[in-house]
């Protein structure tokens, strides 16, 4: 078991985009309810099942397991509820800390992420220049939520 | 995957208990929505996570992994939703099939089930002689069912 924490922004321009190569994720969610989210994961060529408990403040605890590439592929396929999160992670190096910026595609084309793991809660983020606006606390960019209520479909000011 | 084709039947007598020495098995479940089914289990020592899709007549596919134990603990005491399933499953070999017979403890302490895994829909089963009613379309045997209804909260002629 690992413990999560993690800050959410998002970025207010390009510059993160020459700091790093991306990689492309593909994934789906096969339960989100009680606080318990299920999720399957494709990272290239490798797979992988996670199981996350209840947020606590920006914590909650996951437990990451390899599995094989074709279950993956078939679970996302079969067991997932489209539309599956397609994005492109990027992990950039800034001071101690490595920064994931997340650019989507599919039906959240158009949003960019990033999101920084910290080993406590209360931890001081020096924050890259090109960060923008915190969205930690906000449940619609939460990616399993992108899943079922995708950024293409938001209308200014909407809110969860 | 894997695909599991079961059946289920009662049993009518004890006859069934000198065949084999029974294995604690206690599970419990992360999740129980839209056909798909999250189980973790813990067998002797080691845990397992189980992934299950819809059921199709008796057919359902399967995935398992082998978890470390102390994840399956961790999972069964803080993310599954009590009471967990205990109970002790007996191997029987019958003719060229695997009889799988489980004693329930706890809130399903009475209940004892005979399942056997079958590798094609309609294969012909020879029933030991300490076979029972079937119960294979009967949800209340389910074990993902026992964990929210228990057979200590059945009453005569109650049904889902």
């Amino acid at each position: 078991m690992s413990i999560e924490i993690e800050r959410k922004f998002l970025v207010k321009n390009q510059a993160w985009r020459s700091l790093a190569v991306g990689t492309p994720y593909r994934q789906g969610y096969i339960a989100n309810s009680q606080g318990r989210t299920v999720r399957v994961r494709q990272v290239g060529n490798q797979g992988y099942l996670t199981i996350k408990g209840p947020s606590q403040g920006n914590s909650r605890f996951e437990f990451e397991y390899p599995i094989p590439l074709e279950d993956a592929q078939f679970m996302l396929n079969n067991l997932c509820n489209p539309p599956l999160i397609e994005k492109q992670r990027y992990k950039i190096q800034a001071g101690e800390l490595i920064w994931e910026v997340d650019e989507f595609f599919g039906e959240n084309q158009g949003l960019i992420v990033a999101e920084v793991e910290l080993t406590e809660e209360n931890q001081i983020v020096e924050l890259p220049e090109w960060i923008g606006q915190e969205v930690s606390d906000d449940p619609r960019y939460f990616n399993v939520n992108l899943s079922t209520y995708p950024y293409s479909q938001w209308t200014e000011g909407n809110s969860m």
